[in-house]
């Protein structure tokens, strides 16, 4: 940590946050530069002050202009402390360490035909995993709010047909256990990215955990997050990047295809993007897609539904089946040409 | 909803949304404008579609530009539904409708004296409900997390010396009970304004809720998470402000105070600002409060604690009680100034 | 400046970022943490290399994890330079020091009639600067886009009737010379805030310069343009927050009133307040404009306008001469409750 | 137009809104729905009334809840307009249709070694443009300003050499002429694109017109700031997303890959990416470029420096030209995957 002092500060001033900081059982160097002084901090906190913040306890010091935190606060979720890429399995499928795993499926599970045309449709195109939401989050309560098990019942049986797992999400802690007897990955949504009750529930599992980033999460914050999960013994964590709201309303959110390479430098995590969310519109889906592959993801989160024109939810942002077998044999090349394959 | 489409559509083009619209139920009125063809769109989804939305499978036409809507997505919250103003007892305390309500108390209970000691000292100075987390969502998983039962327990004792009604955070489903056996009014924090299970669960009890706007939550969709609760059955519900997420990083977040005019616009429910977590700094606390009486919101819920210097969470920007004390001073002058009191 | 390392880094790293570090004439000091090292950069840079960017130069370094500054880059405009406030006059009218100073008029100048009618209805109100654009930085090319110097000399003839100075735009360096002629304070609007060249401009003059923050401006940047000015040898500069970008689109934008604080804190140059601007809508003019007096802000820069409803520009934001009046009583009263006067 | 009214608005408030529809020489279509009437307003404004904005001014009337517009305030760049890609030729170069065009160099014109050493070597690695900045918007102005006309001769002796048409930045009117002289490119850099008088300057000038997108310029205004400079007589208009301010910190801006199919959509004007400030990071640089190739841009604005490490200006972010051409490498092949070509 490194305090740095107002300007103006005094002797006494200094001396002042030094005690503070030898209270908390730290150590303070200090030095004088001709402009102002500079305190670094070592060292660890007494055993009795362990629930203290001493970055926000010196800032609270009327002399002090600013504080700089120098570690970071993620342990088991850093590159610095595992260099290996994390490659996550589930059952036969494998996600991160150079493979491109795309993720397909309605975004609610609505009744059986949607789910078996669906799933047999993507399954010729690549899909590695079914999607599909049981349990909605819904902005308004008049709106349709998941078929709940009913809903992963049907999920389960286009599963088995197609012999692909199923990524679907948790809302309520109440819910996890019906959601463990269907899932193979528990997704968390967006708005529930700090719901900081379910990440440690779902860090207690043995189930691969998906983080979708929130609309307003930092990649610190979102790392964090994760770091939550992985707390609780669970290191199979997947993270998804699926925009973030900024003043822009051509789209839904705007993606931060930035993320990927902050991310893959930050985390040994594997990093998916999810477009259609981000995109809000069918139209721009292809091309965010494209540049997921090629700015290094692991993989896509992808909505496809064999009648968009009929969802009941998101209809404007999924694919139908024709146009996502279309938009696969474009990824595919692309991804040959960035050292991945598609199979 | 009014629909417009694209430039150069074609007859048939207007014909098939027309079709669509029909299809659900619903009447097409079809003008013709020199450069743009406009479909207003009325009536009511036929009973086995009730689970659609037009909006967005409208926008899923290739031929159309754009689809706005003309209703407004709330309804209880509405200002249009009721004009009169929401005032929320909570035992003797009542918020909104010409009362100006002091929520105050510290970031997080830590202690039997900390929580005496504040309570006695804010009570003293117009504070008129009690405010402390004892769960905390911390964004690490490596703080502290809240003293859980035992701090609801410090909160009560120190709610009945004061005779102050308490105000206190509920995270997760199944913590519910053990809450509302001390909670006066429940909170739901920032980061779980659009947790819609937990939103639903405090619908359902028959205490005050406070809900407190998330960081990139649009007002818009601050009422349906209100409408959320409201649906369930229970009215009571307070809106408070306390800062968005912006690019700007001088202050914690930044303070929507324009939120407060918006909201008394749209809204019978009345509207608080937290001035302390918008700011961040304890130096900025006193402004932010000041503005918030003269833009007419109907109370603060700001953070007081007897020592902040070794406050175990947000102690950057927790007021002292001496502090504190001189801003109700100021404070009551404001609220004079416009019309209110504070006593 | 401190460098952070990265955690793994190894001596030679460290090497070679201190030789970096002296090869341009600065001094290093290594401190090794447990975790990591950091190294504090005083001094100052070589002659033959003023121009470097040092924090640039260190960050390229593949072992350097964060280079912080120390230092604020605006000097001129900084508290820590100069403590006591700085009152701007412009003839007989004072900006800042304990004053609470309105400006108000049309947003656009349109002619004569409105001018003089607009400018009397507020003169007898308190205001004491005349506002009007005569250049108008507008969104479309086919909109108004100002009556240019007759505009000037609409503006003219109003403030010499009701002796009140001139606040108008200035958006173009070839029209300095004409906007010179009539203008007592040179505005220059919020899309020109980084406009380097034109703050250069005005810096070299001998009027005031009221200068609007941008939409994405941050308060270290509008500080740095104010630095501009003043760098040039003009410290006759008044700030004033109109409300910033956010995804927040029930305001036109979201006005920053944590800014008054932080820019008190952080500079002596008095602080206006835009409230038709950041509002976009004249019903939340009021609550804004209060919000300002009690935050303290040294005054307002408001839009008033005779009859709104045929206004050129931001017909939707002006107030009426009725509703401007009617507002001042009010803030009158505010102004007095925090130590004000407005007369 | 369509103007949506508040719930409860009576016959006479809708009577009053018509009036004011025709008083202004339009037509008003009353529709009463169930909850809301909505009036759809058709044809042109009075002769006399032509200033007016009809959206503004029906905005303020109090029994108005929102007005949509129709059409779209861009004409001259809108697709709708022209469906064929515009392709702008540059001497040799073509950008746009169907090509991937570099356009390289340095952040700023330092020295003869500097622009001979960065010009040959990237040449030889596909580079099809010099970019490199004479005169420079600096934030402090304490900070290099540019080499001025100097920088301009040192540019153009590169240019020769390697027979590549330069791209260089206009920051003042004043400056225009000189740049002129050298440059045949006209860049607009993002705290320009909305000073409104520098755009109509270029569009009156018969060079190519490289406009950035600003910091907090929505899609739409960016399209309108190209208007401006179409509007005064010069199609050659190129477009380059650069990154927006948002909250997230980990790269200096968020590059807004949507706005590449976004922008095909709407306009037929080339679209570029400058991945070196929206990754203000050279270890960003390589996924950003390649995520643009993949999502459809039709060139690269990037930063290359012979050394970096010794650049004035923006070090952390530009490629030297070893890893510029291994970049460009990886390049060609996605081009190739997406049917294009880099030669």
């Amino acid at each position: 940590m490194i305090v740095v002092m107002r300007k103006n500060s005094k002797e006494q001033d200094v001396e002042r946050v030094r005690e503070r900081i030898e209270d908390m059982g730290l150590k303070a160097h200090i030095s004088k530069g001709s402009e102002r002084t500079v305190i670094g901090v070592v060292g660890n906190l007494d055993r009795d002050k362990l629930s203290l913040d001493p970055v926000a306890i010196l800032s609270t010091d009327k002399s002090v202009d600013r504080v700089y935190p120098v570690t970071k606060p993620y342990k088991l979720a850093s590159r610095e402390n595992r260099e290996k890429d994390t490659i996550v399995k589930v059952k036969d499928v494998v996600v991160g360490g150079g493979n491109f795993t795309i993720i397909a499926g309605p975004c609610s599970v609505e009744n059986r035909q949607q789910m078996i045309e669906t799933a047999t449709g993507i399954k010729k195109c690549s899909a590695k995993m079914l999607r599909g939401g049981a349990f909605k989050p819904r902005t308004s309560p008049y709106t349709f709010q998941g078929l709940g098990e009913e809903g992963l019942k049907l999920l389960k049986e286009a599963s088995k047909l197609t012999d692909m797992p199923i990524v679907t999400e948790v809302m309520n802690p109440k819910d996890l256990d019906v959601v463990l007897k269907y899932a193979d990955v528990l997704q968390i949504g967006a708005r529930n990215i700090q719901n900081f009750s379910l990440l440690k529930l779902v860090g207690q599992t043995d189930k691969a955990v998906l983080l979708k980033r929130g609309m307003s999460t930092t990649i610190q914050e979102f790392l964090m997050s994760a770091e939550y999960v992985m707390s609780e013994g669970n290191g199979d964590v997947i993270l998804c990047e699926r925009g973030i709201r900024t003043f822009e309303t051509a789209t839904r959110s705007t993606l931060d295809i930035s993320a990927v390479p902050v991310l893959k430098k930050e985390t040994h995590l594997p990093v998916l993007i999810d477009p259609s969310h981000a995109a809000g519109k069918r139209d721009y889906v292809p091309a965010l897609s494209k540049a997921a592959v090629a700015a290094g993801a692991d993989g896509l989160l992808i909505e496809v539904h064999y009648k968009p024109e009929i969802a009941v939810s998101d209809a404007a942002q999924q694919l139908n089946i024709k146009e996502y077998c279309e938009l696969v044999k474009e990824l595919k090349k692309i991804a040959e040409a960035v050292g991945k394959s598609i199979d």
